[in-house]
């Protein structure tokens, strides 16, 4: 196998590199750059360096403001507010999570609104930052419409991630995000590029058929998981996540957007949870209470959630992360050529 | 059809009738007997009149408080606790609800905790009744162990019912309340009474091996819906609304109680949020938004979940109610002879 092995450290120096050279500012490339490399350091290859590319050509389509600075605003709510002024959200979230955390241990639960960002990445890396503050955290926003509601024929809901984590103690978190269309639309990309047909069930094209081709199930519309319940959920997610927070739906950031090929613009959503201050008065420790339910899954066979990824965590840390030679020659363009080579 | 038609005064009166006969308290009566009616004017057969029975065999069973009395508390956070003392959870959400609005619409979202209750019936009419505040609403609690968790092999999450509102003016809410198991348990109840196979991929049996028997499904474990993704969230629903509030997960609620033939006992969490809190600063007023991606959804042909239920309300509303004769033999002879008919 060729291409390179790269220490987490190599990998960063050369994200970061590519992020400022593509015309980001020092804060938002190393947020974006800490994302990219924690997706390619846990093996979530959909959230990897392929990614970098689609970063830049958001840029050069001048779909984000590179140089945004987040603004954040508090008042003796349960809210915290971080205006994104147009930046990718990574930086947004960053500003506001310790104030989050503040609030939550304040008030018991509290959320963090990020409004007016181009979001960028999964939810699990925000969700481990708090699940590290001994809280638990939810997460989700809206994306672009893509998938169909349930008994609907047309892309109207995003692939709207939801993401989860709980602290455990001297482990890694419990954590789960998923996308609730049946598949994230990053996989399907991936199938597309490897030529491969989708399984059953994960779409259906512009006509409102069924289908298994990547191009026109990119072209028509994905399905949620679970059928009406995942589009319920899903549903929620724009309720609350975009609506409530005055901020883009997914059918609004596609039409504000144009193209479903960039990072598409709208809010987020996250609440935290202190799980001392709800359990006050009660007996038990609810972290050690919550590792007998662990210790009761993984016992009669189940996998907990994000165990893949904590996996090829540790790999990546004591190896390195292994690129192909295809990635490393895209990264090497992208450093070379800045935003002239997407 | 043989049977009878009730207006929903004369059904209140006589399930408040057979409550009250069954030893509970006047608070308690009214309470189980206005979620009950709500089921069966709503046609959701599994949580209506065939409770009844159900809830007089827990009384019977020493195995609820009939005449606990809610205990509020509430501090400078934004969660208010209700402690039912063992008694059945409604009289608890009702005496904690006008807190929880109050306290959503000054920190912007708030928590209600109840403890050590004796749950009984479905999440919607909670929902409903802080959507009728003007706010969004989310519930959860978990059950007993009665669903295998994706890739195990035996009973151990609940069926753990994920609830959601988002009010709307004038017309009924936007409300889905489901069971994170393919299937409620009720359902698989009244498979199980007409005597009908389930359909494939609801539950396995004791073995651990896919089974479509109601008794062998009853006897074994349901499936999560959605797979990972549905084992995830009701995952996390134990870990909120069970480890986090201090109170019995659902594999805790079975060693309990011995026997899932009765109301678990457990806690619930309900989440509260303000919209117009939320949306503070920006563009747009939120109901008003959401208008535009309900009809969006319905204008492609996906329903809004709770139609049918909003639909048989307003039938049960103008009509009154049917019921079979068997239902009402089965409410005259509680009503005769209370908890010995039981």
């Amino acid at each position: 196998m060729s291409g390179a092995i790269l220490t987490i450290d190599e990998l960063t120096g050369l994200v970061e590199e590519i992020m400022l050279k593509g015309g980001l500012s020092p804060l938002h490339a190393a947020a974006l750059t800490r994302v990219i490399v924690a997706g390619e350091r846990d093996a979530c290859k959909s959230h990897g360096v392929y990614r970098v590319e689609g970063c830049l050509r958001t840029i050069k389509a001048g779909k984000v403001v590179p140089d945004a600075v987040p603004e954040l605003s508090s008042d003796d709510s349960a809210i915290v507010r971080v205006a994104a002024g147009g930046g990718f959200s990574n930086a947004a979230f960053e500003a506001g999570a310790p104030v989050l955390a503040e609030k939550a241990r304040k008030f018991g639960l509290a959320a963090l609104v990020i409004n007016d960002c181009t979001h960028f990445a999964a939810l699990w890396p925000e969700i481990e930052l708090l699940t590290e503050h001994g809280l638990a955290a939810m997460a989700m926003c809206p994306s672009y419409a893509s998938v169909a509601p349930s008994g609907g024929s047309a892309a109207l809901l995003g692939t709207n991630p939801f993401a989860f984590g709980w602290p455990r103690r001297d482990k890694n978190p419990y954590v789960f995000d998923f996308a609730t269309s049946v598949a994230a639309r990053g996989e399907i990309e991936l199938y597309r590029r490897a030529g491969k047909q989708l399984p059953d069930g994960w779409a259906i094209d512009r006509d409102g058929h069924p289908t298994t081709d990547p191009e026109a199930a990119l072209d028509g519309a994905m399905l949620p998981f679970g059928a009406h319940k995942g589009s319920a959920i899903s549903t929620m997610i724009e309720l609350l996540a975009a609506v409530m927070i005055g901020d883009l739906t997914s059918p609004e950031a596609l039409e504000a957007l144009g193209t479903t090929a960039l990072a598409p613009a709208h809010g987020e959503l996250i609440l935290a949870f202190d799980p001392t201050r709800f359990s006050q008065g009660r007996a038990g420790d609810p972290l050690a209470r919550a590792e007998m339910l662990f210790e009761a899954m993984t016992g009669q066979g189940a996998r907990l959630p994000s165990q893949r990824r904590f996996a090829a965590r540790q790999k990546a840390l004591a190896e390195g992360i292994r690129l192909t030679s295809e990635e490393m020659a895209l990264l090497e363009r992208l450093r070379g050529k800045g935003l002239d080579a997407v």
